[in-house]
């Protein structure tokens, strides 16, 4: 309860620690987090996903300038996939956007994603929930790379901005991932390099190409283009129409009713997790303590029996008479 | 059975129409499944995966001419992310790689990974047991994007490429986006590109500072160039080397008892996901049926409790007694 208190208080060390301790399974993190939920959903969630390399950490930065100059508070979330062979989160916050470090109205976290267990971070939805009750008015999350992670990201965001680049060889990079489809708004970065209204017009003719339906109470993403920044005024401005963009989507949310549908889906994916992590964790533990996936492995590479089958005989053990 | 009969026999259309079945979820597909599984484990699997526009369907295509070559049969499955907007897989097997069309020795489909589902298709591990059960001496699962699919692939491959491109932007993409740590071979594709040398020198300088346990029995991974298909004299001679160094690698795990551990990881997840479907699915159907799900939403958007205490409410219920 005093750290629930503590993060209220917007304490930033015992914020880091519960986020920490939540990525690191530590018992009572969780206990924590139920303590901390009522306290919940007030700020604006913006989710910004992109390929590699297509300037998300720089977009973020400046943004966060934007959003101080408005006279809010901002966290931020960047959620690097972990490498063996480094042990750890690439760009850690201790790299990343430190100019930002002396200012009590930012809060920036890494979240490993720890490599093959990924998805979005399992924590990413938790780490949400303490920066907002922290008071940030505003949630950052960025995450690296384009796939299963992208598409989850809609799921803990009110905003989603996708971000494209010209030039990388293949225009349909977008819809080839399969995030044109989450996106509020685009903004096609480092626009001054060729191709650049190549991929503007194509994004156009695609968004032509949807049904009216695929565009809630009529809100068409725009196309936002921010030029690189060997031209900082033209930069900070593309910076500035962005930002009111962002105001404007959740703006557009408010008005239409549109934020409970969002807030509902989000509760959907934390109830679903925490039901899996309830229902099939202690199940997978007690199979493997006995021995009893080892012996069905062994049958399964043996050809003896087929995976279905298997599990179709653990749960009738497990939930028959219980369902 | 007759279905099994035929797909051992080779039979194209049967083939299909079981891995759409699958994808459908139509009931029975898994039966046959069941019928097959004794039959399977026969064929060298292929992961290739890379950022979008790295290149992959183009190696994967010259890759088929050298498999072919050596007189050895080849299924591809083309793991495509699906789109609301156009409502299908983007680049279908109609569109792709169609000079294989008439070769009998060549089977190519997609298999579509239904936008936020996603991860790599649910049915791709029985895609491929139907591919090797088929006969196919050699199955390449090629997907696209860079996230949580790509991480998935080592769970089904024998050998898995990583194929990179120079001057994305950053260097240090693939480390970012966290598939380094799942590379057997790295392909440097477009090697003729500004840049080329520099990936090349950091792949090296990765591969220099990882610890040697990183190196299963010494396969330190090699990074094969490939030019583009300007000079196709070049082309070809690239995809040739290429194409041995895989067999290189499949002689590498049998020759160290290493294929083992591959199978039984790809057991173990197989296993792993049939237990998940048999045990959580029809609690979470249960929940919804019975409106149990809505309300408990209900509660959490009003914040009158947590997912936390919902999801082990739940587990006691539907566990308690069984465990």
């Amino acid at each position: 309860m005093e750290t629930t208190k503590k993060i209220q208080g917007g304490d930033v060390r015992a914020a880091s620690r519960l986020i920490r301790n939540l990525e690191d399974h530590i018992p009572g993190a969780k206990t924590t987090i139920k303590h901390l939920f009522p306290f919940t959903g007030k700020a604006h969630v913006i989710g910004i996903t992109g390929s590699p390399g297509a300037g998300k950490s720089t977009l973020t930065d400046g943004l966060i300038d934007c959003i101080r100059k408005k006279g809010k508070t901002v966290g931020v979330l960047a959620v690097d996939p972990t490498s063996p062979f480094t042990g750890g989160a690439i760009l850690g916050d201790r790299i990343r956007m430190q100019r930002h470090a002396e200012d009590p109205g930012v809060f920036v976290r890494s979240l490993a994603t720890r490599g093959a267990l990924g998805g979005l971070a399992k924590a990413v939805g938790d780490a949400i929930h303490i920066l907002d009750v922290m008071g940030k008015d505003v949630i950052i999350v960025e995450t690296v790379g384009t796939g299963q992670q992208e598409v989850d990201i809609i799921n803990h965001s009110h905003t989603v901005l996708v971000v494209l680049v010209p030039g990388m060889g293949d225009e349909i990079q977008a819809i080839k991932a399969g995030i044109l489809e989450i996106a509020d708004i685009f903004v096609v970065n480092k626009a001054d390099r060729e191709g650049s209204s190549k991929l503007s017009r194509e994004l156009m003719a695609m968004l032509d190409m949807a049904p009216a339906s695929a565009f809630p109470a009529g809100w068409r993403p725009p196309i936002m283009k921010v030029e690189n920044a060997f031209e900082p005024a033209g930069f900070q401005k593309a910076l500035n129409d962005l930002s009111d963009k962002i105001d404007d989507h959740y703006k557009h949310l408010v008005d239409h009713d549109l934020l409970g549908n969002r807030l509902r889906r989000k509760a959907a994916v934390e109830l679903n997790e925490a039901i899996r992590a309830s229902i099939l964790e202690p199940v997978l533990l007690k199979l493997v303590a006995s021995g009893e996936m080892e012996g069905a492995i062994d049958k399964l590479l043996k050809k003896e029996i087929d995976p279905y089958t298997v599990a179709e005989d653990i749960a009738k053990r497990y939930l028959e008479g219980c369902l």
